[in-house]
Parts: structure tokens; C-alpha cells; sequence
């Protein structure tokens, strides 16, 4: 087991995608206007890529178009003082074409905001480290 | 109440705080090496400063001094479809001075992470914003 020098346990890129594939909820980082910004989304890990909804005129649909940007997902027990984190960094592009639409239209990928939610972002994880607080 | 473009409810910076106060953990998002980066820490709200501890070598520390970052927290019901997050954006400062640091040593912070912890980071919340969803 790989520890880093914060004391952290070190995941693998497997045991980072398995983790990615069971959270409901990550977060994505981009920049707007030239600072850093974070949002909540809705996801679903579809093989390499992370699949996010959006409308198509949302601050989100514009600041990631062809971005390089980061997406973290986390869980931990507040009572044991123990989780994990994982991150995947990559290229964010706007899915244009219709025939990729429709398929990612299959995921099982529900967004909880209201709202029209068309536009599709693609992340592809390209590089992923994560990390784990044990007991 | 106000509702932004995609139908979420937005927040007051009073409610912003309020909520940030009550959550345990959240994420910093930083630039390191020209990449958006993101990484989850436990930390306290001490009026409008966000403090966190950091070890002097960390990554963290070193990418995260003099620098304007966003500060992210959340909260999710995953049965209800429910939840806020707050965002703040402002400078993060390396604490410097002797007199500050012991008083922030006081402040009820305690890091999850192993390892010795004796730098502290401090976040101004100069921007600050939240969204909610609710039922």
C-alpha cells in the first residue's frame, strides 16, 4: 500500500474509476472569467469519460468548451474520520455530434436541478490520482 | 425567494455562511502547474476567513500562497434529490505571523489527515455565493 507524504493511502487508477462509478454526485473545476469555479453536478462514469448534463446556454456549457478542466468526487464518514477523494483531470468538450447524443441519452444519468438539460459534456479522465483516509 | 437560470434557488452570503459554518469538510480549488486541482480538507470558519491546516511542504501550501482560489462546500440528501453548496472565492494567505497562528491553534480545527499540521492557510471570502435545491 502506497502512502504519500501527507500520510494519505495512494489508489490505484482502477480503484479511483471503481470509486467514480458508485458517486452519485461530483464536483467539476473550470475557470470563468479568469478565476477558479466549482459546481455540483450530476454524472455518470461511461467507461474512461464522465458524462454531464447541462443546458445549453449554462455558464457551465460555455466555461468548458474544449477547457481543460478538473472533476472530484468524495465520500466520508463523518463519524470514523474516514474517506476517500478521487480527482480526474482532462479535456471537457461539448457533445455535437447526434448519433453520440443519443446514446449518452440512454445512461441512466438523472439530473436533480429542474430544467431543460440537453447539452452534453464529456470529460475524458486522463489523469486520475485519488486518496483514502483509513482507520 | 430568487431562482437562478436553471431553476435553482440562490442564496443570501448571511445563508452562504451559515451553511459553510455547519460543514466539516470542504474542497479548495487551485491552480498547481498550470491544471485545475482540487482537494478535500477539513477546515473552520472563523467569521469570514476560511482557515485551514496544511503541512509547511504540502503541495497545497506551496500552490496555494498569495493566490485567489475558490473554496466549495455541499451538502446532499441522495433520497430526496435535496441539497445546497456555497461557494467562496477570494485570496488565500500563508499565516505568517506568530500571534495569528496561535490564535487559530485555538480554534476548534482538527485535520483527519495524519501527519504533522502546523501551517495554516487562511481564504477571504470576498466573493461568496450558494445555490439550493429543493423539493
Amino acid at each position: 500500500m502506497q502512502v504519500d507524504s501527507s500520510g494519505l493511502q495512494v489508489l490505484s487508477r482502477a480503484e479511483c474509476l471503481d470509486l467514480l462509478s458508485t458517486a452519485p454526485i461530483g464536483r467539476i473545476v473550470f475557470t470563468d472569467q479568469a478565476l477558479p469555479a466549482v459546481q455540483p453536478v450530476n454524472f455518470h462514469l461511461d467507461g474512461h469519460s464522465i458524462v454531464i448534463r447541462t443546458s445549453t446556454g449554462s455558464k457551465l456549457a460555455a466555461a468548458t468548451r474544449r477547457a481543460v478542466v478538473a472533476f472530484e468526487a468524495d465520500e466520508f464518514d463523518l463519524e470514523r474520520r474516514t474517506g476517500w477523494s478521487v480527482t480526474a483531470v482532462g479535456l471537457a468538450r461539448a457533445v455535437t455530434d447526434p448519433t453520440e447524443r443519443d446514446r449518452l441519452a440512454e445512461l441512466p444519468l438523472t439530473t436533480w436541478a429542474p430544467g431543460n438539460r440537453d447539452h452534453y459534456i464529456v470529460v475524458e479522465a486522463e489523469q486520475v490520482s485519488g486518496r483514502r483516509i483509513a482507520d
